[in-house]
């Protein structure tokens, strides 16, 4: 049952490009409020940021071989992204797996389980985020699945979708969305700009919001 | 039933001033080891720090309508202060309505919610205490009440009362006591100051804290 | 019941220096995957790293009364370290206890309960480790014991244990394996450096992990 | 500071005895989805239910003296209403003081920390809803107060406020509102019955709930 | 993009009534040890048992009208699966909708979120299966999928596989391994039955699981 | 390292049939409150009750290996007790290893770990706590201990102390403080009966426990 596939469909690389220059929050408003992974996971440092197409692992807790297998098999470019069970007792990547990654040029490690050498990692420039830091040491017994779909902070992620992250947290676009969803994440962030701006102009958010009707509408009543 | 107050008792402004001077932890124990919020709710970035009266809002879970009508009615120098039953999975407040909030000098956005957009929070130098980060987007349907007492962290918080938060916490004190309590924290500032130097110059802490009467009393042995 | 003892058999500090060396991870893999406490007990700053032979305190939750007891007969050196019931909703330790501890030369304060005056502690240079940072005060009430073995985060620490921390957690190492530990964790991060060449060098994971024969015997299939 | 209060407000007990025959979770639908405790403060047993005007007691964590006085001085259809910091490692209530409100009619006690003696407390037929199940002992040490506002479960309870349990969970009702909540849920549960009855005849969920046109003002598509 | 597909392939419903005869655990076991449903989602009592294909629904949390709609248009036999955002504090499905459930003969409910009237539910005979019970009322506002791939409790459920549910909780087959899935339950149910005979006739957990070998390769060492 | 204790010091047999008349909670408090396991860890039915002197296992997470050979070498009456890192997704004991059990005469399996089969052990009549209920197998790979010192909810457990169960939970009595400790708890026992026949004769709370003086003393008011 253990199975590895290598060849996967990547979402293209300039859509990937163009998804990479907006926030996590910003995509995941822009394609319908779809695709956020759970807040539990986070960066190891709120510096940190990826945009890559998502190499996805399966494996059990506490175990860290398909994520090896993962490093040995991803391209430069590819976010590794790794199912594990939510066991954040788990020091499941670290200093030495970390300067694999950087050397092929991996965009960054995303897992659900937990992570250490942080420092070490910070220092790489690698974007790491994780369930939660551990120093306690991992097996390596069970073989598991590589490029089938995974779930993720309560996600389904297929290989190759897009994973962004930041350090308000992750989102997941499908690869074949990935085009239309920068082009609307753009036109998001041109349109909240435009509300700051109304903001900075000193105009209401009842003004700004055109909330006057719909508040009428829910039968709303204020001292005024 | 949904309702809007704007006309509320705030503490005092030269007392809201003279408590900003103290940290949460002292004003805690100041008043008597009381008005703590729980500790699940924490600034977004640990340099932050607020103090201003209570603009309070009820709102429901993963909806921020209600945020968008506080913003709206607070005043320059509020603390709106939002109750929406804890659910962390929700980017109630993020930038733009961070940027509102500046226009309009607020003091700073308390939420028992998540918010996003916190690259941009900090930048606006705006404080946020919230019980965690989410780049999922709300709802706006469910209106609620802005003005009433509310639970936040455990605490009843009355429109007006005082907010203080640090990097320690969030800390609330009566609106009424405001005066007061400033004046408990200065002695117990000072008094801290006391122990402090008594320290340094090498006293010990069975002997500062006049410990020897209390241990005997109890019961304690050792084997000196 | 409640006693304290104040003559126990530290570590050695030799030992202690020579552990102080290598991170949390490194020595936790090094004794054979022993050791870690919960990750739940972090670094309140994660500049903060500790090493020493372990004064150790059990307390009540919400009661700091034997954590004042244990500055006061600790020795210059010490990490002093409290299980209080996990109980994170207690600051059970701040600014002025952190004085005290810095003029006697304490290593560093290790609790599973909260803390709180985090500004105030960076401040002092004093490595802190704890459940969670809070404001709420203690009590002074119940008497219990330092120097009897202790849990913390799910491990048994004796007095004179070391503990050593980082950015990454605490790791526990007994007294006595002090010195096979440090020689075993220099070890280890010479091999890491090793692998760390070997990954820069292009070697992949693999090959440097030796993992042919073992994937094989576990019947992985590829797409390859 | 502690004090305690004896004569308060209490719901009228008609509204009382009207409110106990629905269930909480309607109750909480006829109020407008309004009043309900935290689902973490359950009933020990599922078969248990209660109904009375609250008699509210403010305890520190860890310690029940204001629990022992709250019995002292409620009345016999009370129900004893709890807000102890949400601490479940806290035996707060047993056997004894179970005795002890049988002895005087108390129609329950509800509390935010632990309870011990269970299999005793059902067999005297007392109702208790608590955070969890703990042996821990709890100390006497810290007064609060009695009969002032709490939070319990997220929700304000005034005393006297109307405190209805059953196997779902809590549902508190200002005394004030209590009369008028109970023909509402009246009118409810006769709505339900309707429903239900439609569903048995074998009307459908679009039919009965009169979904059609919302949905097609919500843009639904089917593949039908 | 709200969308109801009615059209799906079940798993055979030969296949289905072979593994209900499996407890749930045996049958995570017979796959390989997968598709088992996080053990937080629990059956609302433990007499409760459930069996058959999945009719899948994605909705949002605090929000149960696309469960409303499943219940529509789901067929005899069917499991509806809810997949709504992992919130607890939100009573989305009750009596009414457990009777119009009934009425069509569906085979039981299973939902990420909370449920009430439980008591009601139980005496119904529906199986329900949920992450806890809460009373707190639900709205009905945003649309979402309906037989669309789904996360729940951490595993992807697709529309016609088979969810079967006991006392232990939950696993998940895929509609096309159904039938072999039956028969490798049928026979490791044997097996088990083997060891516990031979438990009861006094044979050794080493010999009659054929430890010997394993624990001299692995070092085990005893002080027999 | 893996290393297997059998030769342990039991507590007395006179000593556990003497403990074993007294609930948990009662030999808590007659231990000087000492002793309390984690209310985390829970009987999977209520009516379970065990008492017996532990044998200790420690086992790594999602590993039942040293749990099966605990089975091996324990003794009839002893409490299998096993510290397994509290990763309750993890079906570590169940039917067939419970039917081992009481083939052996086993009185009783604790667990920081899931169980599963939990109707087939309930009818098997074998007291097991657990943290949880996983239907998830475990692995057999990692090697532990059995009978050193291992934590158990948060205390510290030796081979041959008594390990106490029922509804209420567990606690621990050290070996050669079961004879005392049963003293005590029986004198406990009296006194509560003593209580709880003063209150259903209508002697108030403040007489019984004889409060006047110590409220008096602390500056309690009330409005009376």
């Amino acid at each position: 049952m253990p199975h590895i596939i290598t060849k996967i469909q990547r979402a293209a690389a300039a859509d990937v490009a163009a998804l990479s220059k907006f926030g996590s929050a910003t995509i995941h408003e822009a394609q319908g409020r779809l695709g956020a992974i759970s807040s539990k996971i986070k960066p190891i440092d709120r510096a940190m940021s990826l945009c890559g197409p998502a190499f996805t692992v399966q494996s059990s807790p506490r175990d860290n071989i398909m994520l090896q297998l993962a490093i040995h098999f991803a391209k430069a470019g590819d976010v590794i992204v790794v199912s594990a069970g939510e066991f954040a007792e788990a020091g499941s990547f670290g200093g030495v797996l970390g300067s694999a990654c950087v050397a092929k040029g991996i965009a960054g490690v995303v897992t659900d389980a937990g992570v250490r050498d942080t420092a070490e990692l910070i220092a790489l420039g690698l974007p790491v985020f994780s369930l939660g830091i551990s120093i306690r040491g991992t097996v390596k017994e069970t073989l598991g699945q590589i490029n089938k779909e995974i779930v993720l902070g309560g996600e389904i992620v297929r290989p190759g979708d897009v994973i962004r992250g930041d350090a308000d947290g992750l989102v997941m676009v499908r690869r074949e969305d990935a085009a239309e969803v920068a082009v609307k994440s753009a036109a998001r962030d041109e349109a909240e700009l435009g509300y700051i701006a109304a903001y900075k102009s000193g105009r209401t958010v009842i003004d700004v919001c055109n909330l006057e009707a719909v508040l009428k509408s829910k039968g709303l009543t204020t001292d005024l």
